[in-house]
């Protein structure tokens, strides 16, 4: 299955008056490691899109592990899996970079969508190539 | 079980390039309906933070059901239940307001939390009447 | 010259770690300040952008006044003006609904620009109608 | 004067259904430069407050110069300027990083703020070397 691990660090506009990042911008976090994840495979996702595919969300689940403030360096690791044969899941784990603990992981679930009809497609070839590379 | 309807508009702000909503948002969409729920049952949330207790999000799973566009008018309904003795859950439905269909469903989950310790703590009495009051 | 108020609370999404609310979050407010000075004004910018016609952004400035915490109910007051013949101005101020002092004020500065074209246009009739009504 | 530069790409967050970065998505970038800025000073943000300083923010000014898309590579450059005794200002240029055109510049000014006080103070000393260091 593809994975791939990246850091970044809290912005400050990230966090909230708990002093700890806002729960919504984990959403924003798992989709950067899903464009990162995506470069990583061979074809990014703006190419996806060119290529008539894209892949809304159709459902996201948070658990929230532990606190990570301002400047705080995370590391998250993206795994990628098929769901049955229209459909993608992407696993999603944050930890503090420097060892101290889980902060928060998640999936979400992604059909690949026709931009053309609008509907869902079976997985195409190319899709499939990617995922069994790795 | 307590719950609360109530209406807004999607921002510009909250669009993004496939021309519906972007899905974090909806994460800030449920934290309004929170907000507007604990203030139709009689003490807004603020005054639980006085009192000591906050709510920190803990669980958080949403499915998406449709697509809204800026400035369409969406209802949102959340229901508050206890999940056991020491959490609540919140329960919210998205949809267009005009009835042409859903956009949004899913639930938060928080253990009550004290302010002092930082720890969970059992649900207090003041917040039990709250939720059989109604 | 067309002037809205409007009145809304500060979202928990909204705060930062000083506890106050998040400085971008200002252009937010402004340009839902903007949407319902347009609705008030009789042609929704849904129907504007029908028309052939929208309004990017090509200047913003902003003065913060004071805090605003977390459920704060504010109150913005958003007036429209011409800015020569092809330019909108939208001043915008917002305030402790409660008069206990500003929160923000500043500008936004719209050309008006065609979808067909791309290009800046002179303001159209039906805009200086709107314009010369109130 | 103190001057970095550094690379980011367009989240999909940060775009909106225009197919361009939301406006106020400028005011998160600025503070993400700020921040490295002051980190390649010698003293992180982080370490600022704690010795007691903050730097809210009273104004700020954008001018938008271009389109950036979802995946773009932008590069910021951020310079720092003493406004006076006690103001810092710092001055932003986003451009597309393949050369391709200008995409929003503009400012923010802080003033020093005493985190005991809330009450501005005049540049500390330690703040004066760091701007004379480069």
């Amino acid at each position: 299955m593809p994975s791939h691990t990246l850091q970044f660090r809290v912005r400050y506009s990230e966090t909230d008056q708990m002093q700890t990042f806002y729960n919504a911008r984990v959403l924003e976090w798992f989709e950067v490691g899903r464009t990162e994840l995506i470069r990583a495979m061979g074809i990014p996702y703006v190419e996806w899109e060119t290529r008539g595919i894209f892949l809304p969300l159709i459902e996201a689940r948070i658990f929230f592990r532990g606190r990570a403030r301002y400047d705080d360096l995370l590391e998250m690791t993206v795994t990628l899996k098929a769901e049955g044969r229209a459909r993608l899941l992407f696993d999603n784990r944050i930890v503090q970079a420097d060892g101290s603990g889980p902060v928060a992981d998640g999936y979400t679930i992604h059909p690949m969508v026709s931009m053309e009809t609008g509907r869902p497609v079976r997985t195409p070839d190319w899709v499939i190539e990617l995922l069994n590379k790795e």
